[in-house]
């Protein structure tokens, strides 16, 4: 046996002086995500937050996990952290309004190598920086060191949201009838999907290069931070009759669509509607086929709204400084179609 | 740069049959787990929970997050990975029940670096297992598939679960008083703290064999499953007056129980009072020194319940079949202070 008795665990590579360090630098970046409904001094082991009695008649609580995936890889190339946190938040509170749900409270969980306070306060600065965008409270989180199974100065971040809907709110697939007009919301690039398939083209190319199309480095470019839609989301349910919404995440337009139509309808989205997209999409198509590109990346438009009124649902939109139009509607019959993409390249 | 036109993201290594076989296999198991409150067929992007109207009156959310930390590295080497799916629900649900909350859904995040159907089903399944002991619902997860950042076979897991308290009872440092009884109740091994450690201690031996004082294989007594305190927790609140709880978890018995002492308030623990503990800590105590042994390990006892009658309190546990003793009490003065055990090795 290796040991004689007197082995201890700071021996064994827990840094606890990194890990309070961590702590502490992260509890500023908490605190201005703050609501009045969180519950403090009380407990300590989770996250309280009470929910208003006067507000809610049957609530029904929504639940959330996502991941950044390996946009992770290209933020450790770069060495630009704060991004992905933002990410993090809009991958799950984005899942979450989809239901018609107002986030309420985030947790994260932040996987390590190695501790570096700096790059935790890094990461968790980025996702009080979502959390703030979407007006939920980050709670609580975790960073675990895990030497044998993270590589040195790799991570993984997870992130768990919920969000509370009152039932007869609910939205979703059993609201979506014949004729609603689908309203497309801009993206702010490519947000955090298809990444796996970005790496491939980026290969080893200068990420500080603004490589032709782009007029900025590539890899701001590619690290620019998901478009976080909740607010808006809810406050086109507040001013319009909204039916459905749809996040586009892995597998494009076509294939979150598929997610919310109903049985027997479909959709038609007219690819003739969407503005010029942002350079990094130009940037990629030179090595990726249209319809491929469909089928992975946001083409622009990181949500979708299923509406009886696309044109007044857009206006609300516009009104509040998102770049929204009429891009397809709701069809008999089964399947999402993409009117106007060409195959092959 | 690398690739003509016909980049796909399939080529770029992201194995979507074996995405859908996993998920195909995971169904069943998050199906045992349904409570009567989960909304489903509606939304499909997050999980939906409702809660009853009638039973609450001032609901408060309760959020906790955690991973299993080293502990995975064990598993990998056995090859055994539904115990550490319980743990997961373990770490979780009974940092929820301390502040009184009924643990009500969950969800998993799983990272792994080459997704394999086999071992995404083990996992899950003992995620679904802690469910069912703890009785909440697995509704939501995320596998994602990380080739660069984690090690081939590595894998790493977070939990998430979402528990609610009525206000007026919550339980915490706010009730505690001094001359309260501090009742421990039995672990069933290491449960999933302080696992760098025991790598260290463990190094390169045998975990398929049988390594004095112990009875059988050494992994097996490793990875024994953390034993789920929620239910039997929330029995006892109904059935005496219940200050806190303290789940004993990384930083040990005295580590965690300062974490529910009020100011100006500590507390006594008498060694003298626990059984001898499973052999895996005798094992263990061959290297490690006592007191860093009780700095780090539960010792025996992964909950403690903090109330004004340790005896009856003792009771209504045994009564449902969980060892529990009176363990010491709390005190006037700061400071948690071990009585009985020695100093060094």
């Amino acid at each position: 046996m290796p040991e004689p008795p007197g082995a201890t665990y700071r021996e064994a590579g827990v840094d606890l002086d990194a890990a309070e360090e961590a702590v502490r630098r992260i509890r500023p970046h908490a605190a201005r995500t703050a609501r009045p409904e969180v519950v403090a001094g009380v407990g300590g082991f989770a996250g309280l937050f009470a929910l208003d009695p006067a507000r809610w008649r049957e609530p029904v609580l929504v639940a959330a996990t996502d991941g950044v995936g390996t946009k992770l890889e290209l933020a450790r190339r770069v060495g630009h952290h704060r991004p992905v946190g933002v990410d993090l938040v809009a991958m799950v509170v984005d899942d979450l309004v989809v239901s018609g749900a107002e986030p309420m409270v985030f947790l994260d969980y932040l996987a390590v190598g190695r501790l570096d306070p700096d790059h935790v306060e890094q990461v968790v600065a980025g996702v009080a920086d979502g959390c703030e965008q979407a007006g939920c409270a980050l709670v609580g989180g975790e960073t675990a060191e895990h030497p044998g199974v993270i590589a040195q100065g790799g991570y993984d971040l997870a992130g768990f949201g919920v969000g509370v809907v009152e039932r007869e709110r609910l939205l979703g697939p059993h609201r979506v009838r014949p004729g609603d007009d689908l309203v497309a919301m801009s993206s702010s690039g490519l947000h955090a999907n298809g990444f796996s398939l970005v790496r491939q083209v980026v290969g080893e190319l200068d990420l500080a290069a603004a490589h032709p199309p782009l007029d900025e480095p590539l890899g701001d470019a590619l690290l620019r931070p998901t478009r976080i839609y909740a607010p808006d989301c809810l406050a086109l349910d507040r001013a319009v009759r909204l039916h459905a919404l749809c996040h586009v995440t892995g597998g494009g337009i076509p294939g979150n669509l598929a997610r919310v139509m109903p049985e027997g309808l479909g959709a038609v989205v007219d690819a003739a509607t969407f503005p010029r997209p942002a350079p990094v999409f130009a940037f990629l198509r030179r090595h990726v086929a249209e319809e491929e590109m469909w089928r992975v990346f946001n083409m622009g438009a990181g949500m979708l709204a299923v509406v009886p009124d696309g044109p007044a649902a857009a206006d609300v939109l516009r009104g509040r400084g998102v770049h929204a139009w009429v891009c397809g509607a709701v069809i008999e019959g089964p399947g999402v179609r993409l009117a106007g993409v060409g195959t092959g390249s």
